[in-house]
């Protein structure tokens, strides 16, 4: 029973604080408030995962006097620690050191304590941590014929007293159940140990009872989890710590089965017409998925069964076959979800590799084209938990559109169909070593210069020649179709109603005739590439589809204009915002505000997994996003007949030109504007 | 809101009693009140579960005014029932009948629908239903473009709409989770039913979180369910419904693991000394119990994907090798059980060719030799609901022993050896045709008369000969040698000591010596069946290890007599009370107040198989029940010592001589006394 006069504790970075009795362990405080503090050892001093900084400063504002010799001097326990298993500067044990003063306590982003593992760069966000697995050290009674409970029984107790109430305020063990494999396995895990044992309990709110899902002979400091968005195209997967949070290893590959249909909609048809079809596709991506597992887990150097929580988001149909349920109905209207809630599933009854006990989370999904995927990326960029506006689009061959804040958020898809991947273009081709990327067109003279995939250097700068020989120049990727048709827009080679301008001729021999219409020799090499008329529409016809989404969902908000907008995935993590914006494909607003998120899908999953209250926060505002369905909106088809122009150069986009004065582009060489206007873009390497 | 000019409600046979104002379905009364009827559809009128009968007569001393037309007179859907289902004269349908004043109302103990299922003699018992499995039949909303949720989510909003109150008043169906592989099924089940589907699920306390586990297409009204014990010897399973709750078909078999060894030590050696051995075991187990349940499913002429739930019971190496746990260290003390507590797991676990989705519920054990089986006959026989102290025994190789009342339990088991199962008995053999089940021998003559097992007459009847030459007269059951013993005994052929009295052989030639001791010769035939004095004392140490270890729980209670007594399992079954009293395996007692109870472990898994509660009921009373290890109990030895000896034939039974007259049947034939001092005997056929 604290009073007043007791020292006051802040702990960062949540800013929960207490006043607790001087001599209170500083885990035990954090705890009581709710502070996600890991220990594996129950505070014994052996697992080190409780770690803490004591910041020093003035903390007068928030009524903290002071905080230098406010804790206790290392004890024992610690000293032993840090002997043995190194421990920072700063650092301290929480669960050997006490309150003596008012303090401010840092809860390190990652703890480290197994200096072997492999680090990989992560994205750099700090995910707060409250997992759905805890390792807990117990030391059990052994049997008692006067008491003849079963081991589990005793095992169980032995967990309630040490641990019921230290990993959050609403565990209750009374319920706490054994996984039937585990079950035959525990008498020699238990003996093997000397009764003293690691369990692994895996407890989540939708699972509702606590279940003891690992147990490892003697003390175990580490468990892991693995985070995975299943794109169309590409499968990405990351290898975390569960009790730091690090991400230790990261791998990708392409999605198999494309062999059965590029786009969605076409491995629908598959499934349709074969009738081994959505076996034959669930098969091959739980294979890429357990190739993926030995992968990571190779690279860190660990056992895939250490592994025990597992988080998965993808697109309606990637989720459904990944689940083993067939899409089918996705592909017909009224476009039903077998399930649009979170799934909680054994990685077993999914043929996963890892621990025989390990639990998988699959995010829920907002609608029957906007799925976990959006889900995810909603989770990551949070538009639901800030005031301003912010727009996430997600292309594909459906753009994933959510739009909101923490008043209200909406969500719709668009049918842009698949020219943005660079179907549907003549020379269009997927984003591969090769590919044209990047293309600026001289206003006066309409000469090209390009990039492609694979090459650092524009095509006008010396040794493209060799370098770009390795791959060929082979056809246009998404990212190159957007910048070409921008600055033909630019060039004035292509009118506003994205006609292609046959008086142009005259300036260059690049502008041909091609029947009634016109085309542009974008490249002359071994392939001669160039955009068609053709090719012009089915750029207008999808940025007319997602402008169209867009403007949908900013009426049902009843906004006109945006203060955020997030492009995610592939596609938007490698077109030029200001490009996506000149052509219309996304409305104005200022370009640094504009950001390619990359792959922020799989950022929510891995949220996902490091805490347990991002499932129940995204699983809410899955709830309370307001879905619209395109197709059932009258007002779309006009919005999307208005999008077919290309926007006035001068008028549409005050925010765009104050930045980057869009009138004298024009005339400049094109150069300089590029570099700074896309703070967060990544190298693009293959496969990634 | 009733008031107290309400009409008032008794329902019977629970007693339970409520106001309810005029019109109030008797239904919806019920379920208020916590009263379990069934009901599939949910009040349509369609599926005749929750037949009521309305009591007539003076109900004055319950404070019922009248009865005859309290209750609504039938109206259209009740008409439309009876007309093509057919309605049994005096039942109603509560969801469709009304309260018009007070009333008494009649859950009938068995509600049948389906007049095409075949329909087994139960052993009479009421057991209230309220079992884990409900059927809920329900009108999902097709899929709506506006709000898409996922198929299973609008199923369960109409679940949760239309029932989640209904089943009773815990039921939270908020996190009412799908099974995996009911999930990948659901959208065509949806479809074929058009949105009419009756959906299976499983809530059960333990389990915490309830479940939809099966899901038919338009409406459904039979789910079937599995009551088994796993005997050492013989294996018993019934089959039941789960909405009327009778017994419709029953079977058993041996256990296939007799092949591994007779008694359950030698199954552990084989199980210690080969390393496939407890898979093998628990392989042929579990292979039975399919066999089983095809035979009970063909009987009955059911499916069995409409099995849905199962409950077992078998003492604790069963228990474990059923699991597929390693039942070493039961072998060795100090006999740890892997579990203790009840098990809740899946058939498909199991390898139970069920329903994918049924649920197995295993009851708890005692104790290290006291197991899910004693567990069962507890919850059966009920000493702890109940003021007078009663004695449960269940004999096997251990005897499994309970004493107790409401207001304490003990239990512990006694090693009493195979020599009550005829192992260890030089003319022993198993309970079989031809085996020796009935002995009387007259005191003055020495001359046996016998019965044999699967022959009525008794050896000095007519036709005997003949009758008994079928199976040939090979040897002498438990029961038999109980009772052979105890005629010698009270012939005088054995003194109190247990020695065969060599004196004798002067009044008959079956007394013969043998080496430096003597026999008796039982049976002449083809083959000469002998009873030698080894064999005495083989019944001696067993029945002195029976009555050590009750007399150790009578101790412990600090009693010196018992009310009554339970004989159950095989042995318990077929012995005479009477007999096991003359020789000092049970306590002196009424005989009236003896009663073999059979399959009383049978009966227990039945009872928590149809009632929750009963489940709840046996967790806490085991928990309760105070376990006493014979094996570290040094009065135990000096009882042992004691019990040695014969009962002296005068003295010690006060309650058995004033009902038999004991110190008479010395002289009287003995035919008399036996035809009705067994008043719930059952006729042994081969295979029970």
């Amino acid at each position: 029973m604290a009073d007043n006069t007791d020292p006051l504790v802040l702990f960062m970075p949540s800013g929960k604080r207490g006043r607790f009795p001087h001599g209170t362990p500083i885990l035990t405080a954090g705890r009581e408030l709710g502070v996600y503090i890991e220990s594996v050892c129950g505070g014994r001093g052996i697992c080190g995962r409780c770690q803490i900084e004591i910041q020093s400063g003035n903390f007068a504002k928030h009524g903290i006097s002071s905080s230098g010799s406010s804790i206790s001097p290392p004890g024992p326990k610690e000293q032993r620690y840090a002997k043995k298993r190194e421990l920072k500067p700063g650092r301290r044990l929480s669960c050997s050191s006490t309150i003596q003063g008012d303090l401010v306590v840092d809860i390190p982003a990652e703890v480290q304590v197994n200096a072997q593992v492999v680090r990989k760069a992560d994205d750099g966000r700090y995910i707060e941590r409250n997992p759905a697995i805890h390792l807990c050290y117990v030391e059990v009674p052994e049997p008692d014929m006067h008491n003849p409970l079963g081991d589990f029984d005793r095992l169980k107790a032995a967990l309630i007293k040490d641990w019921s109430n230290s990993a959050d305020g609403n565990s209750n063990w009374d319920d706490l159940t054994i996984d039937h494999h585990l079950l035959t396995r525990l008498q020699p895990v238990l003996r093997k140990g000397q009764w003293k044992v690691t369990a692994v309990i895996h407890e989540d709110k939708s699972a509702t009872h606590p279940a003891l899902i690992g147990l490892y002979p003697g003390f175990h400091n580490e468990a892991y989890g693995i985070a995975c968005d299943i794109g169309s195209t590409t499968i990405a997967m990351h290898l975390v710590s569960l009790l730091s949070g690090a991400t230790i290893a990261s791998s990708g590959t392409s999605n198999p089965q494309i062999r059965f249909g590029e786009d969605l909609m076409s491995r629908v048809s598959w499934v349709m017409m074969n009738p081994d079809g959505r076996e034959a596709m669930t098969t091959v991506v739980r294979k890429t998925l357990n190739d993926l597992i030995s992968q990571v887990c190779g690279e860190a150097n660990i056992v895939a069964d250490d592994i025990f929580n597992m988080t998965f988001v993808g697109n309606p149909i990637m989720h459904h076959l990944f689940l083993g349920i067939d899409p089918t109905e996705l592909g017909v209207a009224p476009f039903a979800l077998a399930v649009s809630s979170a799934v909680q599933i054994f990685a077993s009854e999914l043929d996963l590799q890892v621990n025989p006990g390990a639990r998988v989370y699959v995010l829920p999904c907002i609608a029957g084209h906007v799925g976990a995927d959006a889900a995810a990326v909603t989770l990551a960029e949070g538009p639901h938990r800030q005031d301003e506006l912010m727009l996430l689009v997600d292309v594909g061959t459906n753009a994933e559109i959510v739009l909101g804040n923490k008043e209200r958020t909406v969500a719709a898809s668009s049918p842009t169909g698949p020219a943005f991947e660079g179907a549907e273009i003549s020379c269009g081709q997927r984003a591969a070593p090769g590919a044209i990327e990047r293309v600026r067109i001289n206003p006066v003279t309409l000469e090209p210069r390009i990039r492609i995939i694979g090459v650092e250097k524009w095509s006008d700068e010396e040794g493209f020649e060799e370098e770009s020989a390795i791959h060929g120049i082979t056809g246009v990727c998404g990212s190159g179709i957007i910048e070409v048709v921008a600055e033909m827009y630019l060039a004035d080679i292509i009118t506003n109603d994205g006609v292609i301008d046959g008086k142009m001729a005259k300036k260059s021999d690049r502008i041909i005739a091609n029947g009634r219409t016109w085309s542009y020799i974008l490249w002359r090499g071994t392939q001669e590439l160039t955009i068609t008329q053709t090719d012009i529409r089915a750029i207008q016809l999808a940025k007319a589809a997602l402008y169209a989404g867009i403007r949908l969902l900013m009426d049902k908000m009843g906004i006109g204009a945006i203060e955020q907008i997030r492009l995610a995935g592939a596609f938007g993590s490698f077109i030029d915002p200001k490009y996506a914006m000149i052509l219309g494909l996304i409305p104005d607003c200022e370009l640094d505000n504009v950001h390619a998120v990359g792959n922020a899908a799989g950022v929510g999953a891995k949220m996902a997994l490091l805490n347990r209250n991002h499932r129940r926060e995204i699983e809410d505002t899955v709830r309370r996003i307001e879905k619209i369905e395109t197709a059932l909106e009258t007002d779309f088809q006009q919005h999307f007949v208005n999008a077919m122009a290309l926007p006035n150069k001068v008028e549409p986009f005050p925010k765009l030109q104050k930045q980057i004065k869009l009138p004298d582009i024009n005339t400049q060489t094109a150069t300089e504007t590029t570099a700074n206007s896309q703070p967060r873009r990544r190298r693009r390497t293959r496969g990634s």
